[in-house]
């Protein structure tokens, strides 16, 4: 299958290289591509996008339009404050009615860490998205969890744990259940309903936060747990 | 033990009734007893506090300044709005450096439903009370599940999930875990930092609420599952 994904960062290079490894055509978007190539390595994973892309030389770079253009399904993986830009710099015509997993938290880093979010209670990102390109198909997933156990569920619980999917149209959300199963692993996706969840999902992100400095380390997820009916 | 309960809801009925059963001396505290015990049924539970009271003869009511002087321990199980006009009736010299387990949320359900929060990210009402009553000990939890299962966890999957927990004072958090645990049974309770992290349990609200929907009952909860070490 042809996969695009928006973002070239720690959560961009994570799912590409999975779905790579699962024989995917795999694309991914950026703003300027011989830019993104130049750029030095990250502080703190030590290894620029080169390195990274010369390890994975069967995923593609390409520019953001490209990317949207190439994919049969988009995730985008953009920073929450890089999100609309890059969708704007994508285009709504390369876009179109495609299906968008968004795996994007709109977190203010400007008054250091935690972060703060930079909508929350009474809209979401995720809802700027989808009210921004009424035509693409948004499914918020993927967010509540960190690059790593996104790729690979398996690596807390034996994978017994739950991914939790928000948006406006029942079959985006069947298709991201399926992929996000065969791509990745995931057997318990959980449907919060249309897309005004992802202020559900998105507002989950301090308590996340939380649990990451109590658990130790962010290889962690939440498992709903349900009652005897 | 003597334990006070702010608040006369199905909060503070159930959690009076739980200590009751476990032979500790219990106050519900209200504004107004005579107008508790006058009022009449609630729409939802369909039983008044005067019947409720009646079947719970052992669990005294009083002011909430009575209550709070009562109390070895507190508990706030007023709503969200309803918090700090309580704490206030009760007094900071009633309360003193007593330890209050809070266990109420912001929702604000003047717009319908599912409620928004009346404060959120970058403050919360725990911290509120906190910074208003700065000897009083707030510990924030139990407010991240219904009140059926805070008083009786075994209600889901066993027991086996989490319980969420924010304060200042490590002590009072180190005496309300081993309460939790002996009072209701609760054994995974993780401590998510100081009172800051108010803002993140409270945030899970609106999740919790779209799970609620998901589930189809408000009997679930989380359990926080780590990866291998």
């Amino acid at each position: 299958m042809r996969i695009a994904i928006l973002g070239t960062g720690v959560v961009g290079q994570t799912l590409a290289a999975a779905l790579a490894a699962k024989k995917h055509d795999v694309m991914i978007g950026t703003r300027d591509p011989a830019a993104t190539l130049a750029r030095p390595a990250h502080a703190r994973s030590n290894t620029s996008y080169k390195q990274w892309q010369d390890a994975n030389p069967s995923v593609r770079l390409g520019t953001f339009a490209e990317a949207a253009r190439f994919g049969e399904a988009l995730i985008n993986a953009t920073s929450g404050s890089g999100a609309l830009p890059a969708l704007e710099n994508a285009g709504a015509e390369a876009m179109g009615d495609k299906i968008l997993l968004d795996a994007s938290n709109p977190l203010d880093f400007s008054r250091g860490f935690p972060p703060f979010l930079s909508v929350s209670n009474t809209d979401s990102l995720g809802e700027q998205i989808q009210r921004t390109y009424p035509r693409l198909r948004v499914v918020k997933t993927l967010n509540t969890v960190t690059a790593a156990v996104m790729a690979d569920p398996a690596l807390v619980g034996g994978g017994d744990h739950t991914l939790f999917m928000a948006g406006n149209d029942a079959e985006a959300k069947a298709s991201a259940k399926r992929w996000l199963g065969e791509w990745f692993g995931w057997r318990d996706v959980l449907d919060l309903g249309d897309i005004t969840a992802a202020r559900g999902t998105e507002g989950y992100l301090p308590i996340w936060l939380r649990m990451w400095g109590a658990v130790g380390s962010p290889v962690f997820n939440v498992k709903v747990v349900r009652g005897e009916q």
